[in-house]
């Protein structure tokens, strides 16, 4: 499979934590950004995508 | 291999063309958004990621 996890960087960290895995969809909303995963989850967030490094199966995202 | 087919969306456009075959990499640079495949291709490009369809291979960029 060609899902990757999505790891994120809050405004108040300088550091990226899992927010998460095994995504396969990522688009725009009106309320934020929209995750869903291979499982079906769903995760909306007020984030970009600021990375990929998808062989290594890695979404970057910073808050906003 | 889980790398994914680039498709940008030109600003003159109303839809997508393919940018870069089998990318790995995407990340911002001082000049734009920096894409590099598994060939070593690089493009650079100034836009943004819009959209990720990981299980179909698909990014999908918008021009700035």
């Amino acid at each position: 499979m060609c899902e990757a996890n999505a790891f994120l960087k809050k405004k108040e960290d300088t550091d990226y934590t899992e927010f998460l895995t095994a995504v396969d969809i990522v688009k725009p909303t009106e309320n934020g950004l929209l995750l869903e995963n291979i499982f079906g989850e769903r995760k909306i967030i007020r984030a970009k995508i600021t990375g990929l490094q998808l062989v290594d199966h890695k979404i970057l995202l910073e808050e906003e």
